[in-house]
């Protein structure tokens, strides 16, 4: 009669316990020595039955904090209109955008460049975090030419909704022009505010978004935490 | 009289060196104790240099491996028709797709449902390399149904040419419907193909294509070394 591999079976019922609910989304399995002893094995066979659920991508171990079980990444539309509220709606998931700070001062070369501007001329910096369903999927830092919307920072101040804000400003439309999509190892301080791991992956959005008139009215990065989210690209996205 | 700081009198010979081509993209910089002995400090300043060169995006430090000269990125556009000899092309550089195994076996259960197949049915699945000037700078594994393309390992084996082999198959176009990017580490063996540390970022893409008649003919997953390749989405490139 064959028989199970013990790291295996321990496999299993791991995976049994996932299928039941016994640990959700995000949350972190009990540590190898508690495996070790519920199972009464030795840490290396709790080991060899982690490391084939996290091949199979149902956990993912986290450098000195333990081994969690995976998050089903958020789909993130990306098209001409990228819109925060929607795009999470459409996911079946509650958005919400929380700013970090929100600051006026000349312009980098770079953000000059993207905007058109003259380098040295102001622009608002407003930097936050994306949330889904309360837990933090992207960071980002958008750059908008001051001269063209003075009042853009007190709109944003009281509602975050970037759409509205522009409105009050007199630009009632914008779409994208280009996106520029790399991987990236995540900073500390991205990652502290991601809740990731310093060096984790994340997805580093850069786009210019242009009014009706195909003047720049903002410059945008994102870094969406690897695992969290999934940026998907298709006809029905592109309207 | 201010005095300039050490460390940043190093960064700023080291920058100099980069500036005059003394070390190109993808070189080796010297070690931390060669540096050390050359501007006759200690390794900590040599550190803080040396960090102040990453910060700027102009060195990468590989674990293990020392501290390289950063590549720049090739810029690879994302659109309807995803052609990797033009898109390669397009960036001035020359495109290589590089075959490592190709074989016909059963549908996994994600390829039968990308392929619209009866779980089991036969897929040909071709697995490669791309390389950009001779660097290589993605992995790819795309999966084909056999029933309709029964002839094309052979054609794939004489000229890796995606569009080329499904032509002689009968499939004069063919177009992406979707394309999902996700922010992921780099597993050991593909880190060992793309010739960058494990756990490295890495951009990876899933797309189905289709041809004409809307039946899907390509399921294809492509992981992009992140300081190698820059997705760019626009306008332009939706055709």
């Amino acid at each position: 009669m064959p028989r199970t591999l013990i790291w295996k079976s321990i496999a299993d019922a791991l995976i049994a316990d996932l299928a039941a609910g016994h640990y959700g989304p995000g949350d972190k399995l009990p540590t190898e020595a508690q495996l070790a002893a519920r199972f009464d094995v030795n840490r290396h066979t709790v080991r060899r039955a982690l490391s084939h659920l996290a091949d199979a991508g149902l956990v993912l171990a986290r450098r000195g904090a333990g081994v969690f079980v995976a998050e089903t990444p958020t789909d993130y539309p990306l098209g001409k209109r990228v819109r925060f509220h929607q795009n999470l709606a459409a996911s079946g998931r509650e958005g919400e955008k929380r700013i970090l700070s929100l600051i006026t001062r000349a312009a980098d070369s770079d953000e000059a460049t993207a905007l058109k501007l003259d380098q040295g001329a102001l622009v608002h910096v407003c930097e936050g975090l994306l949330l889904a369903d309360d837990k933090p999927i992207g960071l980002f830092r958008s750059v908008y030419p001051e001269a063209r919307l003075p009042g853009l920072p007190r709109f944003l101040n009281a509602d975050p909704s970037v759409t509205r804000a522009l409105a009050n400003c007199g630009v009632d439309d914008y779409t994208r022009t280009s996106t520029r999509l790399t991987a990236k190892s995540a900073k500390a301080v991205q990652a502290r505010h991601l809740n990731i791991a310093e060096g984790a992956p994340v997805l580093r959005s850069v786009s210019i978004s242009i009014d009706p008139q195909n003047i720049p009215v903002e410059f945008g990065t994102t870094w969406f935490a690897g695992d969290r989210v999934t940026l998907v690209l298709g006809d029905d996205q592109r309207n």
